[in-house]
């Protein structure tokens, strides 16, 4: 992410930011907000991440000789603007959900504040990594709450079908975020600490002149930390035999077989039958990972017919975020304000209107014996500042007609923070680690009904009056006109 | 790309080569081939993509004494593997179909022979890259085939929903090799020689007091280059009025409006309008760019409902390559043969098996007036080397119960080169404007039943009959063991 360079940009960026200083518009305070319309894989939470990464990039963000030439060279920029160029930097303030906080529709995740200018260079880098890695985090949430019921976890898999080189590692980065215990991708394991592991893959076995040599020999080489792949020939008739007789072994040396790995095949039945196996041979902490083409609703399909995987290697479509509602999250970034003045867009479709003016995201807990801290989530609600309170009418972001009154015993926090001031970080960056127990938190005080992969509940985000009245307000200008 | 490390690998590519190593098979000469087993999209055609990229990193794959220390921090690696590791680079000979190709299912797109080790730790970067890019081309030529149905052309246009910076520019990239004219990605632009092209943004008219005087002063700073967005406050009441004020103005000083922008509403509807509208009012030349959540057949749809657009600036679908069988390509990458010896790979799932042996590609072709090269692209067949001839009888790659004998009438060429020898390019990189026109020229030379968008004539890939007792005996050896 360090070698991101201010070109990695739409051109019309650049072009904009061109005109504002040719306008003299350039340096007028603006409010952009960063947030997504609809959830993805048609569920009902996503988890934001990414944030991190990005503010690492706002505060090294310079236009170097280099770019500032190959902007020159494109015909479009005249030399005043490119020497202001130069010497450039972010100096802007964002206020953005910590990473790893479960999010929803319509609200403002990150918002940036600043020179106009400044604002709209950044809108395609944010979006790119924070519409990417919010999507992966969320698809790893899915997979992982899943393989919970069962007791199982889950491996992200996935570099080789993932969308390029940094698709793949930032994919592993997001997938840690959303719950992942580990990857098998090794840059990505030393760039972000993530724990890395692996089995073998079916050349090894192919490699030797039997699959019991090419088990033995890869237990010699690696006594405490290995996976066997059961099913380069026969899963049942030769791969689980040979893996007894390994597992059998390794144990008269004073090591364990740690798991075989099942990559084909019917994973609901096979890992029965498998677990079974050895649990009667002694080997009861012989742990089973299971690959192939899995995905969240694979894996509760595995759980539902008495499955017994303990890791699931989730590639494809982990990585890739696919699936219904997934492959791309829509998140958009607008202008809310500009020189004091709030801003929209209205368009012909209503529902991708924007929400003018500088908003604060307020979201209520349900109180519980722990404290406030560890309520379940209730309600997200978002003012032009001040906090919520009980009784307040509320509305929803896109129907005007669906009101409610907020009701008692919640207990009101921001949700969100100033991250950056001037160009630079509030705070020191958080581990990934504290990004992961955030998530894991948040999505445990999430209702249930809310957390279920199909037809969920919808999470409550609502406008307080004052943000509804501002954009039927400016709304009506802009008609006006 | 060629920030690429060693490590950008599955742990396992890692383990498996020291465990190479510690069995003395290191060195065996292992070859390798990369294929697919099922087009992306539903369609009935993939163009091939990422390959220069590859071979460049290629030769330059080296492993750095940083790389060696994180390897060395992971515990499962011993002192005389890293120390095998310095110095190591690749060797091997690459027969690859030349980028830009249209491809089909089960014939090998790349094959690697070299000492088994090198072959194994490439895997992971070739499918990662590889997949990608070839998706995207492929996604790409689909959308620039629709659009030439109503001479329309395509713009890549989704950096901002890419999965990461790399999905991004890698997107970029691959959308020009099949056919895209340009993309709005400055930064892919500049590495790659890429057109690059843009409007403005809702924010631009949002920064001003009325959507006229935004238009105003973006035709101001850009006479020659402007594309005006209609859509921020009312397209056909407002932004379009507002468009044709600015066009008459910029002709009085000489210049001509290039463009206007929808970005909402029904395409097919706005875009005839609007064609009407900039006629009558003598701006036959102003073009139409349409853009929101594209793809190929939202293309194919204004196209059949009369619309009038020239450009398609195609975003999420495209740099995601989203839709139907879209999101990721299954390639994979088999061992076919070690020491002399063929393998392959058999698993519970025959669709799944991997064909062993050394084998050859042969593309056969319709003869033409203009001479055979310019004919229709008409059979592909596996063989162990030798040509293809009428007469032959030759089988289905995943059902052998069905054969066919070659007609008369095809010649017969090698569909593949050797792009690579030990671990050098055999001839210089291939400029991307070749690759995009090759890719042109083959997709101009597929039956058009075999181009269709849905329920496309399957294009025949067959194996000739030395591969599939090949592959059967191979099979029967693993069975018997």
């Amino acid at each position: 992410m360090t070698d991101l360079s201010p070109l990695l940009t739409d051109l019309y960026q650049l072009t904009m930011m061109q005109g504002y200083v040719l306008s003299g518009l350039h340096r007028q305070e603006a409010t952009f907000d960063l947030y997504f319309r609809r959830l993805p894989f048609e569920g009902g939470y996503a988890v934001w991440a990414g944030l991190e990464p990005m503010l690492d990039w706002l505060e090294g963000l310079r236009f170097t000789e280099a770019d500032l030439d190959d902007l020159a060279s494109l015909g479009q920029f005249r030399p005043e603007f490119l020497a202001a160029l130069r010497g450039w930097r972010f100096s802007g303030e964002v206020t953005a959900f910590p990473e790893g906080s479960v999010v929803f529709p319509h609200e403002p995740l990150l918002t940036v504040r600043g020179p106009l200018w400044e604002g709209q260079l950044v809108e395609t880098a944010l979006l790119n990594t924070l519409n990417f890695q919010t999507l992966v985090a969320t698809k790893a949430a899915r997979c992982v709450l899943a393989a919970q019921v069962g007791g199982g976890s889950v491996l992200e898999f996935g570099a080789r079908r993932a969308q390029g080189p940094d698709g793949a590692i930032s994919a592993a980065r997001a997938a840690f975020v959303g719950g992942a215990v580990g990857t098998s991708n090794v840059e990505a394991g030393r760039r972000f600490g993530i724990p890395v592991s692996g089995t073998h893959a079916h050349a090894w076995v192919e490699s030797f002149p039997t699959e019991l040599d090419a088990f033995r020999a890869y237990a010699d080489f690696y006594p405490d930390s290995t996976t066997l792949l059961l099913d380069t020939v026969d899963t049942l008739g030769s791969g689980l035999p040979n893996a007894l007789t390994v597992a059998a072994e390794l144990r008269e040396k004073g090591h364990e077989l740690r798991g075989v790995r099942l990559d084909s095949g019917d994973l609901a039945y096979l890992s029965r039958v498998i677990r079974a196996r050895l649990d009667e041979a002694g080997f009861p902490e012989v742990n089973i990972v299971a690959s192939n083409d899995l995905s969240e609703s694979v894996i509760a399909g595995v759980i539902a017919e008495g499955g017994r995987v303990d890791v699931y290697g989730v590639g494809t479509q982990l990585a890739t975020a696919g699936g219904p509602g997934g492959g791309a999250l829509g998140g958009v970034y607008k202008l809310a304000e500009l020189g004091g003045q709030p801003r929209m867009k209205l368009t012909g479709d209503p529902a991708k209107s924007s929400l003018p003016g500088v908003k604060a995201v307020w979201r209520g807990t349900e109180s519980t014996e722990k404290g406030e801290a560890a309520g379940e989530l209730a309600w997200d609600v978002l003012t032009l500042g001040e906090r919520p309170h009980a009784g307040l009418r509320v509305s929803d972001p896109t129907n005007p007609l669906r009101s409610a009154r907020l009701p008692a015993g919640l207990t009101w926090h921001p949700a969100r923070e100033v991250v950056m001031r001037g160009g630079q970080r509030t705070r020191p960056a958080e581990a990934l680690g504290t990004l992961q127990a955030r998530a894991r938190d948040e999505l445990s005080r999430l209702a249930p009904e809310t957390r279920r992969l199909l037809n969920p509940h919808v999470y409550r985000v609502s406008l307080a009056p004052e943000v509804a009245e501002l954009r039927d307000r400016v709304a009506q200008q802009l008609r006006g006109h």
